[in-house]
């Protein structure tokens, strides 16, 4: 499908899932506003993976929004608790893990939801999945699907009757595995991307955590190595 | 209604519709953290006329966020665009007026839905009104219903089966005399509120802004004179 030049929103990590999303829908066509936050995570050096990634794809702008959602505590990423490492695959299976941060996606696909609006994009993009994730509720297809329903409520477009707006997931359900696949296909360069959840201070990915793992596996699936530096693996 | 101390999240303005469902949540019996945005609103003297209202009703805490909505433009309230005045009563009534913000609800909900979690609180209030509102789309019914319903699948509560979270909408169908009579019976002091959009250097309210003259109307109706500041009226 190629679109021309319309408008979409995207929700920019720098990481593995979203870099790979961002080369799809540049494929597809849509002129890309890629959006960043910093919100006091441990891992900010993912702020400059967005940027490197969003200079890599030639998007239509880029903007980094600061957020602060160490006021309400509650998550590894965010407070004083550490990162769980070296966990096997069925705990990472299992309930919802410290790493969560309450409400994150909304909040995120909120400040998305503004700027489409002020851009009139018809499109947001998130690279959720529902296959390899770490058990965090706001990645299921179920609250993608309610997410664009109340979105299509709350702006002008269900009050002005234009066409509804899309939350484009592509990565849904796809595996790690195949997520990779994609991007090599549409010849991403995973070297610039950056999924670890607690970086040394030099910024490498510690290869231990939640994140670290998923991707390893994903590339050992793939039958690739991970072009990325990391501390130790 | 008394629900003992349960915990709530209630969304404050420190206008008219907040203070009155703040006096009627804690007339119910609600332990209430209040949450107010320091947006980049052109009536930031709201903020002052909040931690009045904080302050005036005993909330057990209150949380000032600064978000900037202004990097998005796009509204009278938060960019260089002239708030309009001494509008009629049927050029309100139609269609949505540029003091619209874009998401804006949506916005806040979220954060009020990112704290209600960490709390563990199973309410959120929001003063939204579809009576005498100003064409806002996220004031609608329907809106509301819909945030309520993404929220329950976006957090820890469906799934691990608590009871789902409950988006408290007590002035959703009452009228501007109705929300002043239901304040009136509750003991609420009008005169340290503020609904203005455009007050004056010293913090006055205009009087002739779509909330003033909503406003103004309300108390007419109720057979009140506001006992609010005003530059003029």
């Amino acid at each position: 499908m190629d679109v021309g030049h319309r408008a979409a929103v995207l929700l920019l990590s720098g990481g593995l899932d979203s870099t790979t999303m961002l080369a799809h829908a540049v494929a597809e066509g849509y002129a890309i506003h890629a959006m960043t936050f910093r919100y006091g995570q441990r891992h900010a050096t993912e702020i400059d993976a967005a940027r490197r990634v969003a200079r890599a794809y030639g998007v239509t702008d880029h903007v980094i929004v600061d957020i602060d959602l160490r006021v309400f505590g509650g998550s590894a990423l965010t407070a004083e608790i550490a990162v769980p490492k070296d966990r096997t695959a069925s705990a990472m299976a299992t309930g919802i893990p410290i790493t969560y941060v309450p409400a994150r996606n909304t909040i995120f696909l909120s400040y998305c939801l503004a700027w489409a609006e002020v851009l009139g994009a018809g499109d947001i993009f998130i690279g959720v999945n529902a296959v390899d994730y770490s058990g965090y509720p706001d990645c299921r297809p179920e609250y993608v699907a309610a997410f664009q329903a109340m979105a299509n409520l709350a702006t002008r477009r269900s009050v002005e009757g234009d066409a509804p707006l899309q939350l484009r997931t592509p990565l849904l359900h796809r595996s790690k595995c195949e997520i990779i696949d994609l991007g090599r296909s549409l010849g991403v360069d995973y070297s610039i991307t950056m999924s670890c959840y607690d970086p040394d201070e030099s910024g490498l990915a510690c290869g231990h955590c939640d994140a670290c793992a998923l991707r390893l596996k994903g590339f050992a699936d793939a039958g690739m190595t991970d072009p990325a530096p990391y501390a130790r693996r």
